[in-house]
């Protein structure tokens, strides 16, 4: 008998189906029109200064929920979310080392842990096919390229590190609609941070991306435009050096029961 | 005794001041905070024409007002806005040649006549320097350069032509946040409509300005950013070859007493 059909339309089902184990892709093609998050859990001792540092960096770490000390919930996400199962990988991190990327974190949760869901570029990817712009790193059958860029975050307590973006290539038109639209959605990274000179971020070599995948070549007719990316948490996260420190692994994101043309917006 | 001071703060103050040809300057610098406007007058039979001609090309040609038949006023842009009088240079097309550039046209009235008053790229300056954004060619003291693209407007009626630019150099992190606020000022030519590869819009030869003037060298931290053009009205004007048809010249824009934060908005 064969494993009961995933309802991948639904955020509720492709959760439950992480949580039995019965979906371990990359949730970047399931739940069309919810909101996805990238996840960072810190002991509660750190949570303000969490809170403050993605405020003082909100375009790389908007904020959509956090939860109440020692809760593994964040209800106004999901009325069942559970992160201590729902992200499809973790990546573990222990005096800033990467020491495990487990599906499940049951066993490692402590009483005092927060959670902080933050806004994924998944989201305005999808508010711009609607509008009819081309993505072709996805027609390619790829993630985005992200790079490490010479802009620091701001930082506050332990948190620290440089920004991380994303990039996608787009013909002038495609890049200018594409500010204006990522503009009214600052929950989802909002306006991009750079187009067309890479080196001026630091971005000396296209070709280099951090993580190793996700590379488009740029034409003639495009330019590089470049977004602040959820990724920089996982930097910060190995730069503060917590004892434990918890994030989500490569595009196992969190799905929510946000819609995301109605997400909360700050504009 | 000298002639009265002019409070160049004053849109009407400095109408009567053209109109008595104390002010024969170009309107720049003048009357900040309210919005300044391209003219174009035609004979009534082709009113509704040049209308919907605006509606199909309204980023170059956003309409602000326009005049009853007959009237050369337009009470809702300033109560004693008189159009025969209030511009400083005017350009008289005669089937498509220019005739004459007279400071009046006061004695060339038609009863039939219809005024139309567009969106200028001076209002949509205002509010960029208004966030701290740098526009080079001002500091440089001079007026944004203008190309003829390669883009056809969509035609109505007699008119036709192709649609004309400005270009402002920009500092990548400048552009994208031009781009976002131009977004809200539909009536203020909107976006920009080109960024980065000027020969995608024909444009070969960046130096090679409309108009001869206004050009601005582009640095290797700049991308060159295009939006469309009241301009594009006067070779419409030329190419619709009516038996007469007036715009102001150059850089003589039709003051109006709407602020430019509060003029009427479509999105």
């Amino acid at each position: 008998m064969n494993a009961p059909e995933i309802d991948k339309s639904s955020p509720a089902a492709v959760r439950r189906a992480i949580r039995d184990g019965r979906f371990t892709a990359f949730t970047a093609d399931v739940a069309p029109g919810f909101a996805q998050g990238n996840l960072f859990i810190v002991p509660g001792q750190w949570a303000d200064d969490f809170a403050r540092f993605c405020e003082r960096n909100s375009q790389a770490l908007p904020v959509l929920g956090r939860s109440e000390p020692g809760s593994p919930h964040i209800p106004s996400l999901g009325a069942d979310l559970d992160l201590r199962t729902d992200v499809g990988e973790y990546m573990v991190f222990r005096d800033g080392e990467l020491v495990a990327t487990p599906t499940t974190i049951a066993d490692l949760w402590q009483d005092d842990f927060v959670a902080f869901v933050l806004g994924c570029s998944f989201s305005f990817e999808e508010v711009l096919k609607a509008q009819g712009l081309r993505l072709r790193h996805q027609e390619e059958g790829d993630v985005s390229a992200m790079y490490v860029t010479n802009r620091p975050t701001e930082p506050v307590g332990p948190f620290h590190g440089p920004l991380v973006v994303s990039m996608r290539p787009m013909e002038p038109a495609d890049a200018i609609a594409a500010i204006s639209i990522c503009a009214r959605y600052p929950q989802f990274h909002g306006a991009p941070i750079h187009i067309g000179h890479p080196e001026m971020i630091g971005i000396d070599e296209i070709s280099q991306t951090y993580g190793g995948h996700g590379f488009t070549d740029i034409s003639d007719r495009e330019l590089p435009v470049f977004w602040a990316c959820g990724a920089t948490a996982q930097i910060v996260a190995r730069e503060a050096r917590l004892p434990i420190c918890i994030t989500h692994h490569k595009a196992h994101m969190v799905l929510t029961d946000l819609p995301v043309i109605a997400a909360p917006s700050a504009s």
